[in-house]
């Protein structure tokens, strides 16, 4: 585990998206909200809040550190399920690992709940898109032709939020 | 999860109750350590102060912060164990879930050794009843008719502690 | 831990419920689903579910055994939330702590989100309430004038199921 | 959660594979072992096989279930790193999840110790291939276009593997 | 992780010591019960049961298989603590590892209580001195001028037990 | 568990070292990496990292820190394996039952794999050998005839390193 007993405690962030995905009746049935097993995205949302304070113990060479917010969104898309993290702290190093986690485990929540009646299910295209703070600053990935959903994609049923903070205590996502 | 990035650390403290109802005569087995599962208190402690470290792994939405003191006491009563837990933290959120957590999960610890010879054990009112620190400062729960065991209850057979801290290193219990 | 070796796999269910009390406004809210915090019940159901599994961590002497189906159903009511879990096993000994736990723990997840807006807001009367299979057979705790809301309550509103197995795959909840 | 109490305990297998695409630099220095930060391939797969065995913990509607072998293989190939999973049971519910979650996982561990000089390093194409026993019997994926790494590639330098078990005790990767 | 899906559940037990070195004045503290940071023998005890349930986490290779009884006891003698450690299972595979890890948590829960007071505390001689079950059948540990403490022990002040389990459900202790 | 909230933040450092004893015949194994379970030191050392974080899970009245930096070195000797590890914090309190923890699990790890072929294996002289920083400052344990291996020996064939950061990046182990 590196030394970052060093570095400065300061505000730091990262964003992270992953896609699900599967077949067009499956993606019905998210739409529609009648998978056999039950609420997916919100039981997917939950899953990913949760594995990114996780990190240290997935992770062996991560640092413990803070996790001092952390928002997760899923949307319905026509290729599946895009899944989007911002995770928020202002400890001393960043959390790259736990935006990717927290879209990676959520993923991976979407894949148990729909592998009965759709095997061919996949998680794909799980990176950091976007991180900031920290002595390296700001960084975002540019967007590429190989980009996978949701910024041009319109159709937003199915997506749900768990949080409503008031925008004041939003946790920056754009 | 709110995010708190942007709140100071400072020191808070938060405190909490819960009562474990028994049978009389649990009750009295508990007096005297005579409950066939053996020292209930003693482990019903350590699993309180312990659960009071997981609450980020419990509650999905809880942060992962600091917790740098905690102090959990079970007495035994007429009506059964009153749980008490005193949780603080230098970090920069409160901690009543905490608090709250480590009387719960006591107070579970205790149901789960009595439960063989008393099965309408049940875990009531736990719930938080004093917390100091942070912006909204201190904050106690008025007394009430409501109000379960303990204040009153001048027996303290059975009670022990597992720390014996000196006085200087106490961590804030009335 | 009580040496449990000897003891025959069997189907074993077991059943628990509890109450959170709540100000009428946040009874409200939950109804409408405008609790700040976000969706309050899916996020307890979730942990719930969860708690259900993490018996063996939470209480020292908890057997480590298979938790074979667990459901968790919260309904808002008028004194708050009503919590139920039923816990299945196919293992060697019975599942009482982990539906008590289940439903504890639930009740937390719903603390932590709504004590925002409500400081008096308790976990209350988190008890077993039945359970089956095992050498003691079936028992059912006696209804009393002491029981916590529930099944004279006919409002349903705000209640909601993440899972929709079919009712061959049901879990045994009356 | 499903209730399996009623499946019968059998052995089952499954296996996922998952690729971790990154720069040719960095394939480069993964074959000679001279990433910045360590034995990736080592760190990687004792994470994925501990994985393995979180997936209660890390997804909500998971089984509590036996997890009896599991092994993982990182394989450095052109295009980064190829992970495959096999985890077996003699459980009453197939492991597919166990072994995405240990690909997944394992794939993240790479991830992290990486980006430090790849910022554009992804998890891809996470997914079961394969599976045998239980009700449903066996099944594999057919091979597609659409397939990432490994069977085309015949370079496996910096293949390592942890498990030298002799033959009869090989749980069953092709 | 070896693969034992071809393994008969048989009922398998495993039975490990260790030693904690202390100086005489704290081996006399531990007597009166008088260490700063409380009842040590109750906390170790407590300690070690719960990590005999967390060896699949703590060590990758391990299995996930059913802990199904464990006793710990910790005895104050002249030289420091002896720590004794009987796991039980009714699985697939024996429990070495389980008792061995429980002794050796349990004695780092001493070392954690008492080394404020004395620095040179040391864990030492943690070893499997005995098994039963499984197809290599019985087997313990020949005596020898090696063995460090507790049989030849008379002095048992300060021993404690946390379970009185009646005779016919002891976890086969000697 | 003691209220460390008066205490300042600052870089603290604490090292310790476990022996862990094994037939000559299972020392020529580890030199030569013909364990039948496989990487033992690899495994090992990631096992040692990664327990150094559970330490609030794994001991009761251990506090929630941060963990900033963590090093696990495993060397083969003439009597078995010398695991030695370092870990650092810029947290209030000292990480002396981290570094203990690591060298410990480690020291478990290797029992693990080295156990079906050496029933004598055995865990030896776990302790802190030197601290740094807090109010107490710089201690380090004087050397006695009592000292288990490695500072004498020289071979150290079978030594291997996960992490090659760079030299300001060093934790410290001198």
């Amino acid at each position: 585990m590196v030394d970052v007993t060093g570095k400065a405690p300061s505000v730091r962030q990262a964003r992270a998206t992953a896609l699900v995905t599967c077949s067009a009746p499956v993606v019905q049935a998210l739409r529609t909200g009648s998978v056999p097993k039950g609420d997916v995205l919100a039981v997917a949302r939950v899953a990913g809040i949760a594995a990114a304070k996780k990190v240290p113990d997935l992770l062996p060479l991560a640092h413990v550190i803070g996790v001092h917010g952390c928002q997760v969104d899923l949307k319905v898309i026509k290729e599946g399920v895009r899944v989007e993290a911002t995770v928020r702290t202002a400890d001393r190093t960043g959390v790259e690992m736990e935006a990717l986690t927290a879209v990676t485990v959520a993923g991976l929540a979407v894949v148990d709940m729909v592998k009965g009646v759709d095997r061919d299910v996949a998680l794909r295209d799980a990176r950091v898109v976007a991180k900031s703070g920290g002595r390296s600053g700001d960084w975002s990935r540019p967007a590429s032709a190989d980009d996978t959903g949701g910024t041009q994609d319109t159709e937003d049923t199915g997506s749900s939020r768990i949080s409503q903070e008031k925008q004041d205590r939003h946790c920056g996502r754009s």
